[in-house]
């Protein structure tokens, strides 16, 4: 098993470009946006307005590649196995690297994933299917229209996780007590309620089986706020790959609240 | 007793100018700061970064004085009892509507208050020493820096409440479960160990008595954001009057964590 910082320099060094689940286990990994300062405002203002989707890990200083406060000696530039450049909204190119892209207003976001609370519910006894199935959370687009902030607005995506009621309270209070990675639920029980037409077809991720007595149990998605960056079609911006995480120091128990 | 908005309402004509404590029991009271845009970018990152001395509720848009999420209909520019305006970070007035300061470019910014989590201490039955000597909370400005943002630089500021170790660790509890009114608190114990040199001479507010096997508790203030910001001093911001706040629509109990 590596360190989170072992995680990192094997990525610099080019030796890990692949799906980061299960690296460094028990920290908390981090979707990442980066944008050009003139965004930044508007970007930091949605995520304030939308924690649920957006729970903010760390913002960078401008242009300073250093995650001081998760990640002390990391390169943001380097440090993940795998990246997303966007023009206008438009993907153009795939990378394990991007100095190449890198300038001096870029502003770096670094966003809770559900990774963490994952673990919270494995850990508490509670399955969760996809994992069960080795494939992709399903995730969905919702008619819940976010909190709009200057340039960015749409609606909420969300992933699902099938449980039994009983199971889907125990799991609404787990994951509560992580408010900076998604928190609680925001809804549980017919899909329709949320503009979701067939549960079995899910917008992003993989379909997973709801057994008899179950019900779909929504959490909003760290896919919210790349949908909503990129409908806005800013000139640039950097994401992760999808599943292909920034790899903190924290801990993910540390997130917990009180 | 007054709802929320009638409160604002009285505020508007003019009929409320006092100390807000006691209006509106059960609603979220807010510090208020309102900023020219320019700055705003920093002292939201500050905001983020600093989250237990500035807990945010609500981030206006640009020019808007109504506060469309906490409290619908309300008008910021007349509906707290008493503002401050200053002017590179000097006190120019104290007055009771800041319409004729009014500026299109400026940014609102609500930020949780303590008296929100105090009403949690005492439905807990944990008395607070402060209110029942009718006085002021006492502060103190310690040596732990904030984590800096732009412009935006300087040391915690927290208030003190003393308890026995065992309510201590009860008010540490519950408080925690409020992380958008300053949450948990930051220090127990030596009042050295966090740079006060005397308790007993608070340096805003009154001092109260600490009893026999009590120890001292501190929790983040919000005159945290207010000090960096006037340190800074910007060319224009307006604030409340200590003690004169924002009520908000916001049932202090919907702030609660799970």
């Amino acid at each position: 098993m590596l360190t989170p910082s072992e995680v990192r320099a094997e990525c610099r060094r080019g030796n890990l470009t692949t799906n980061s689940a299960g690296y460094a286990p028990g920290y908390a990994q981090a979707n990442l946006v980066i944008l050009p300062k003139e965004h930044a405002y508007d970007f930091l203002l949605f995520c304030q307005r939308n924690p649920k989707p957006c729970p903010l890990l760390e913002v960078s200083d401008v242009g300073c590649a250093e995650m001081k406060r998760t990640a002390p000696g990391s390169d943001i530039r380097t440090d993940l196995p795998k990246y997303r450049i966007y023009e206008h909204g438009q993907l153009t190119a795939e990378v394990t690297d991007i100095r190449d892209y890198w300038k001096d207003d870029f502003v770096t976001f670094l966003l809770g994933c559900s990774f963490s609370f994952e673990g919270a519910l494995e850990n508490a006894g509670l399955r969760v299917r996809h994992l069960e199935k080795k494939c992709n959370v399903p995730m969905y687009r919702t008619n819940i229209p976010c909190d709009p902030a200057g340039v960015f607005s749409g609606n909420l995506v969300v992933s699902m996780r099938p449980y039994k009621p009983a199971d889907a309270i125990k799991a609404a209070m787990i994951t509560g007590r992580y408010p900076n990675v998604h928190g609680s639920p925001v809804h549980m029980g017919s899909p329709a309620d949320i503009g979701i037409a067939d549960v079995n077809k899910p917008d992003y991720g993989d379909a997973v089986t709801i057994r008899d007595g179950e019900v779909p149990v929504f959490w909003a998605c760290g896919v919210t706020p790349q949908a909503v960056l990129l409908a806005s079609r800013p000139a640039f911006a950097i994401t992760h790959a999808p599943g292909h995480m920034f790899v903190t120091d924290v801990p993910n128990e540390s997130l917990a609240c009180a």
